[in-house]
């Protein structure tokens, strides 16, 4: 949290913070500055003082309606620092640098943040340190203390996230009425117009459904039917149709609109019936999913939670990362990750022994095991987003059904307008609070309980 | 443009090009992979050899589908490489890089780029000086040479930067209806509901519109009002109704979906009519932008356009950066920016003697004159984005009129469902190729010619 900022800058010795870059799309900045739009500032934070938001005058409004402590750019006079620069715009920046951390009594090491092009901070690095001897720019690779701060969420935090979560179970469930109402020819949907519904379409439903909801699908939603659900990150073919049985992984992770709060949320679907073997799939990875669930307690290391998970796969006759650290068919990919700002941040789930990351109160991250076997024409994929209580409790923070197989509605009742009505809501408890409750939850109604060891 | 990429290595005497980061938002990466779906990849090229794409085996169908030549990260083994690294995840990624690097026969300097946390490349470049002593990673600030290769355009990046101006133009073209056909109380314009219509009304609409031409309004839309139209960058406050004879400058600058080509228009308008001040300004601003679009040739110094247009305002008694560096009144920022794969690239009009950047053919950027006087509550602003072709000739890529007054329909012919009807085009010749006839329809109709000197 924010509140960990000055330890944490203690901890790993770092006298002072500068955030580079835009206002949006840019999560260590939108940390600082909710999300004002700032084409370009600065940001500096020395160690046991406020951080001072340093704007351009173009966008004074913006800055100053952030409620930080600012200070216009113009009063280091860029352009003339350019000139004396002799027009090296990295040089410049680290004069004006020079200047600010100056005011501030900031000297020493000085960590950098910010969504950039990896040119800008390389080049300024290089013109600190030869031009002020008293910084050293540091660079914490992926594992920044901006990383570890935001590790943790706070209650403003939480509950932004939780809004998003809403928004996007809402945008899902109105994807699962889109779908159940179509028309079918033979197996194939087909849209209002009568041709044949392709995954172009519903992602083009989808996007008009997020921006109705606040949300910006910033990353592009998988939409992924037979063997492409089998590739985890293969967004699904434009042209694919929807066809009935077939299983479709549907991962979904928008954020607020600007570069804000992430949720993440997946779903395999089989529209009016399903095969066999993705059932039995659909099974495992929700028993491996209640397995995890089960397992997360406020302290534990998080790559402990992947190992359960590979080894109750691997008890099932699956390949995982276990066994075979470069495998592309059985359970492939880590457990899951942080969610914040970025779609992908701490706490991470690899299993390696370094990975020393521990659940803490306060953390929100995917939980989402999958099985892939893409030749066979299949893979299914089980997520949701959770959050560590700082009561300890586990919470899904936003619920919404697993089923696999989605029933179709009578093609008597599917009209164009039945789309365009609410979104339809899940019945179901409001809000999972205990980890019993959760496990009983997440098991899909009227199939047989998975396996439990 | 991409056919320079050897020769401008060998200028800057760079062996190797090492993009990192995700496939979208990423100009760097894009450039290269279009705008792929990739989480995280990474490309190098050295010099004189096609680029290769190091892809996850997640996304190896997005990687593939880009027609470039492609490698697998899981034929390095990364988890073992982080392994060996103890978890020091930047230094996993060096060790991967020194594979690849050593099977393209890459040693030398390598200029570093891609859109990421700036913690990043100097994490990596700190363990590559350590255990990559054959090799020195650069960053090059802000003028890269992927930054001077995307100066120039090729047919095929135009051909979308036009279209991505049609799609544009359609926008604003529908918001100037949509305005202009609201019914009016006293002075303030109403929603279809009868409540009274906001700028945050009418940016929810401009976002519906963006979403159904394949636009995305990535970095947030102007649509700022009197004394906010002052302030260059001010977005406009969400609760500000919409009101006759006010002057709206609304800076619109979208891209395609995901990351890709922008276009940037910016009119100034006054909804019924407009004050006698801001007319004056408005007639004064759209001088300088003939002065200075008469100006363009190829091959001439861009400082040199910003300096006419200074030299103009100024004999109109307007304060300029150029007798003032620091001015908030006046005209206070440069005259444009190149256009591509980010809303502010190269060209730039900085009139600092250390910018040589000169006009060529290939170049697509914006001219976009304007004057503030926020304590006068009134700014005025115009700008197009303009390519300067092959045959020399400016060409607005995607026109529009510059009338600042939008006359009100009539009330009875107000309603709620002709804001649905497709967009007015403007009536008017379909292209402008010569700079007689741009000088020409620039101008307003029935209005004063501007001043000419």
């Amino acid at each position: 949290m924010k509140s960990d900022l000055d330890r944490l800058m203690s901890e790993r010795n770092l006298d002072g913070l500068w955030v580079t870059g835009p206002g949006m799309h840019n999560p260590a900045m939108s940390y600082f500055t909710g999300l004002a739009p700032l084409t370009r500032a600065d940001l500096v934070k020395a160690r046991g003082q406020e951080p001072v938001l340093y704007y351009y005058p173009m966008e004074r409004d913006n800055a100053i309606a952030t409620g930080l402590r600012t200070k216009n750019i113009n009063d280091y006079d860029p352009l003339r620092l350019l000139r004396e620069a002799r027009g090296n715009r990295a040089r410049a920046m680290a004069a004006r640098l020079k200047l600010s951390f100056e005011e501030l009594g900031l000297h020493g090491r000085v960590g950098v943040y910010g969504t950039v092009d990896a040119s800008l901070p390389l080049a300024v690095a290089k013109e600190v340190h030869a031009h002020m001897p008293e910084v050293t720019l540091v660079g914490e690779g992926e594992d920044t203390l901006l990383i570890a701060a935001r590790a943790t969420k706070d209650e403003a935090e939480i509950e932004r996230i939780r809004q998003v979560g809403r928004a996007t179970t809402a945008v899902v469930a109105r994807t699962a009425e889109y779908l159940i109402t179509r028309r079918v020819r033979g197996d194939t949907l087909l849209r209002e117009d009568g041709q044949v519904l392709t995954v172009r379409d519903v992602k083009a439903h989808i996007a008009a459904w997020c921006m109705e909801q606040g949300l910006e699908d910033s990353e592009g939603v998988i939409f992924a039917i037979g063997r492409d659900g089998g590739v985890p990150h293969s967004t699904g073919k434009p042209n694919d149709p929807i066809r009935l049985g077939q299983p479709i992984v549907f991962d979904f992770f928008p954020q607020e609109i600007g570069g804000g709060y992430f949720y993440d949320i997946t779903r395999t679907w089989c529209l009016g019936h399903a095969p066999k073997e993705v059932e039995q799939l659909h099974t495992q990875v929700q028993a491996a999913y209640n397995v995890a669930f089960d397992s997360f307690t406020p302290g534990m290391l998080c790559r402990y939670a992947q190992r359960r998970v590979c080894e109750y796969f691997e008890a099932q006759g699956h390949p995982t990362l276990l066994s075979n650290t470069t495998t592309e068919v059985g359970y492939v990919h880590t457990l899951g990750h942080g969610v914040g700002l970025n779609i992908h941040e701490s706490p991470n789930f690899a299993d390696v022994e370094q990975n020393n990351e521990r659940l803490e109160p306060g953390m929100v991250f995917t939980l989402e095991p999958g099985l892939y076997y893409p030749e066979r024409g299949m893979g299914v994929r089980l997520e949701d987003t959770l959050l560590i209580g700082r009561d300890a409790r586990i919470e899904v923070l936003a619920e919404y059904p697993m089923d696999l197989v989605l029933p179709m509605r009578k093609a008597s009742r599917a009209s164009a307008s039945r789309a365009k009505s609410a979104p339809r809501r899940p019945a179901q408890p409001a809000a999972r609070t205990t980890k019993r409750a959760a496990r009983k939850s997440t098991r899909p109604t009227g199939r047989a309980k998975p396996r439990r060891r």
